[in-house]
Formats: C-alpha cells, structure tokens, sequence
C-alpha cells in the first residue's frame, strides 16, 4: 500500500493512473475504520483498477461544541485493515496542506444543508462539501462510495457533483450494522455498555415505523408520534433531534406518502450522537 | 472553428483532447468582444494547442438591479471575431442547461468577496466563483486566462483554485486601453459620447495617483484624496464607490505603502457603472 500524505503527489499519482487508462474508486473517511467502511472498499475494489482511501479527520465539519478533538482515531489499525484489502493506496494529508494559512473558499448546497442534522449541525454540510471537493480534486476518482448511514450528506455531495459538473460517479452503499442493527459509526466508541444497549431502539424505531407504514398508517404524522414515543420510551436518551418520514429530494417532513420516503433518526444517548435511516418504497 | 452548446460534450471533447496530449487554453467570457478579450485569445492560441472560449451571460453574477437583461449581446460579430482568431472551440450552454431546476450548489471566497466592488454588488463573486468552477470542471483547461481589469475578479478566482485543488493555471493578463487609455469593457457601449469622453477621467485618475506615489507623497490616505478630488471635478460621475490604494492581496485599504499597491476605481458615469486599476510597484 502506497502512503502518500502531500496533495500534489497524489493528484499526480492519480493523473498517471487515468492517463494509463486505469479506473480509480475512492473512499474517503475519517478513520477510525469498522465494517461499515470495509463494506465501500470492497465495493470499490470490485468496480475499479485503483482504489485510493483517504483519512482526513476534518476540522471544517465539525461544530465549536462538537467532537474533533476526541474524535477516535487508531492509525496503526486502520492502516492493518486497509492493507488487509489490499487498498492500493492511502491518502492521508496534513491539516495544514488542506487548510493552508489564508484559506477561505467554501462550496454551500443551499436548502439541503439547512435540514436535519443541518439545523442542528450549522456549518456541517458546508465543512463536507468543501472537503470533498477538494478531496475529488486531489484524487480525481472515476467513483466514489459513500454510506447509506450519512444519507443527508451523499444527496448533498450527489448535488454539488451535478451541480458543479463534477466528472465523478457518487455511488451511495448500504447501512452495515451490528448484529443487533445498531448502524455501524466509528462514533458508537463513545457509548457506555448501557448506552450501547439503549442505541439499539434507534433501528427498533425504524423498522417499527417501516412496519407500521406497511400495515396500513396513511399518515406520516402519526409514524412520527410513534417513532418519538418508542424513542421517549428509552430513558438513556437525553435528546431526540428529529425522527420522522421525510421527502428523499429536499428532506422536507412529508404530510402524505410518496413512493419513496425518508425515515430518518437524530438522537443523543448521553453526550454522543447517533443517526440512523432507512428508505420505505412503494 | 466547432461550436459546442452541451456541457457533457463540452466535457467530452475536452478529455479526449487531454487524453491525446492536448493542453488546453481557456478564455471564459460573457460575449460582446472587445480587444481586450483578443488579447487574452492571442495568448491563450500562443501558449496552447487548444484554445476554449466560452460565451455566457451569467445570471448569478448579477444583483437584481444590475444590467444582466441589458447586458449587451452580439453572437454574430462574436462569432466573427472568434473565426479570424481561429479560435477551435466556442463552448455556449444555455442558461438552462447550467442553471437546472433545483440547482443549490455556491462557491464563495470569504472575505475576499465582500471588498471593493463586494460592498457594491453583493453576491456578485460568489455567482463569479460558481460559474467559473462549473466552466473550469466542464472545459477541463490547463490554462484559464483573465485580464487584469477585473483584477479582483482575478485574485478571488485564484484563491478559489487554490483553496479547492483545482488544476488550473491562471494567468492574468494586462488590461487593453482605448487610445485615450480608458479600459477596454463590454459596458463602455452603454456611455454615451459626453460620457465617453467624461470616462477618461478614470485611467487619468490612476495615473496621476502613481505619478504621486512615484514622485514622493508618502501616505496612501493622500493618495486616496487626491484621487477622489480630480474624480468629483468631473461632472458627469455620478457616484464614486471606491478610489484609493489597497493591498493586492487582502483589498484592505493601505496605510503605508507596500512593494505592490493597487490603486483601484470604481464609479458611476451616468448609470454606467465602470472599474479600473493599476499596481504601483516599488
């Protein structure tokens, strides 16, 4: 595995594998690598010739009160598993040859940002956007693999591709999750052994709400009581910051249903915050 | 000369003639040729096997009420002009086709932006760094080429390059001068002949300022006074936004000179809003 940590490398390196007519699949994370992870990577290694992984633990999407400084990181074992599936090359820069002395260009998706973790998280998707297109341009993917998890953040970034007339194929994967369905998320280090079996009513919720669309409710307010009653339910739970069925395109609450619809989680279980979603077809 | 109107196979063409060793030379324009865009066209065709123009009123560039419908337009005699400089390809998307419903994706250069003319026309670089980012991912230049008139067009851009790793060369041409040395500009039709020859005043105003500088006044708040006296002695401009000397990389106004000063100008003849510059070097 080639480690490359400066950004001109590794727009170079990738400039002379598409010259040679080579594919590139990208994965770009913030380390501390689970399953969830491993399941983009293999999906990348499987559609392309090349696959480059980057950790880069972004300052510029993380909130004054949030969790950059304690955010986990392991390099020496993240470094193990990408080796492990034979990742081709691992890009890992500096903070300070992403964000040098007098940076202050920002791409903003307008309107998608401000929803769901965006009314909470102010800045968050505008420090995402901005990562990633640099990213993109450094890295110049043919495609690039996101998780379903953050499913907020792949529409926004699928937006800002077409929008900005990106050249890369944004390809958003399935949730993995814990065998108990807590969705994987290099956060969930955070939770306490009785936090972590209270993190479990978050897929409960959303397969009860799934189910209850299924069975017959006809309005999406009435599967949002009833995801925040199971949720309000759970005592470890210190704040629920929305649970409810929302338009897949502008997350907009819906107040009838479409032929896909959005069921989405944002809770706190102590300090830590966790999200989680499905999608429910018609 | 080719004439390409889709963004996809704008963008195809130009990877193809990358992939065939090809640089490409980019000269983004909104029409109304002059021969300051001439010289950009001359330069990019000396330094490159491709040279890309591209024709296109940008609405997001202009504040609700500027000129963008008024803005002038002549295909034909552009076409013209482009064929005698064999030019190889005119790159001219319709609005609709940059701008598809739902768009929602901005660039802004912060601080930059709300400067000089930022102050005047708010939003107006962001709706500049937006269009040139799209044009830059659709073209694929190896080099982009502005005059300096625009210089805080020029050095927003840059940083925008800069900041977002894009691969771009940008280089900054000089300004062509009428004879009578006011600045070439597509926005000089909209004067009429009393005011034609009023605008002189402007590229006088920044001469006169660097014949003072170079002559020995040795603060730029002097500089700075002079140059807003001989511009209200003209009777025709209506309105000074800004004159004086600032620092050609922050646009703060100076309070000791620096080895590069820009002396910038920005007034209303008329409703004819007009720039200019020039750097004063020690």
């Amino acid at each position: 595995m080639e480690n490359i940590r400066i950004p001109r490398i590794m727009r170079e390196t990738s400039k002379r594998h598409l010259h040679n007519g080579r594919t590139i699949g990208f994965v770009p994370t913030m380390g501390a690598l689970h399953e969830g992870h491993i399941s983009l990577i293999k999906r990348a290694k499987s559609e392309n010739d090349i696959v480059v992984v980057s950790i880069f633990v972004n300052p510029t999407q993380f909130g004054p009160n949030e969790d950059f400084d304690k955010y986990p990181r392991d390099l020496e074992r993240d470094m193990e598993k990408l080796r492990k599936e034979e990742v081709h090359i691992l890009f890992m820069p500096d903070v300070g040859a992403m964000y040098p002395e007098g940076f202050s260009s920002y791409i903003t998706v307008r309107g998608l940002s401000d929803k769901l973790c965006g009314v909470f998280r102010s800045g968050h998707f505008t420090g995402v956007a901005t990562i990633v297109c640099k990213l993109f341009n450094i890295v110049k993917p043919t495609a690039a693999y996101f998780g379903q998890k953050d499913f907020q953040q792949a529409v926004i970034i699928k937006r800002m591709i077409e929008d900005l007339n990106m050249d890369v194929n944004l390809i958003i994967c399935p949730t993995v999750r814990e065998n108990d369905g807590l969705a994987m998320s290099s956060r969930n280090v955070y939770l306490s052994k009785e936090e972590r079996i209270a993190a479990t009513v978050i897929f409960r919720t959303l397969l009860s709400a799934s189910q209850a669309i299924k069975s017959g409710i006809t309005n999406p307010v009435d599967v949002s009581k009833h995801m925040h009653d199971m949720l309000m339910a759970e005592p470890l739970i210190s704040e629920i910051q929305y649970a409810g069925v929302y338009d897949v395109n502008t997350f907009d609450e819906l107040n009838e249903f479409k032929k896909q619809n959005l069921i989405a989680v944002a809770v706190k279980i102590g300090s830590t915050r966790l999200i989680d979603n499905i999608i429910v077809e018609f």
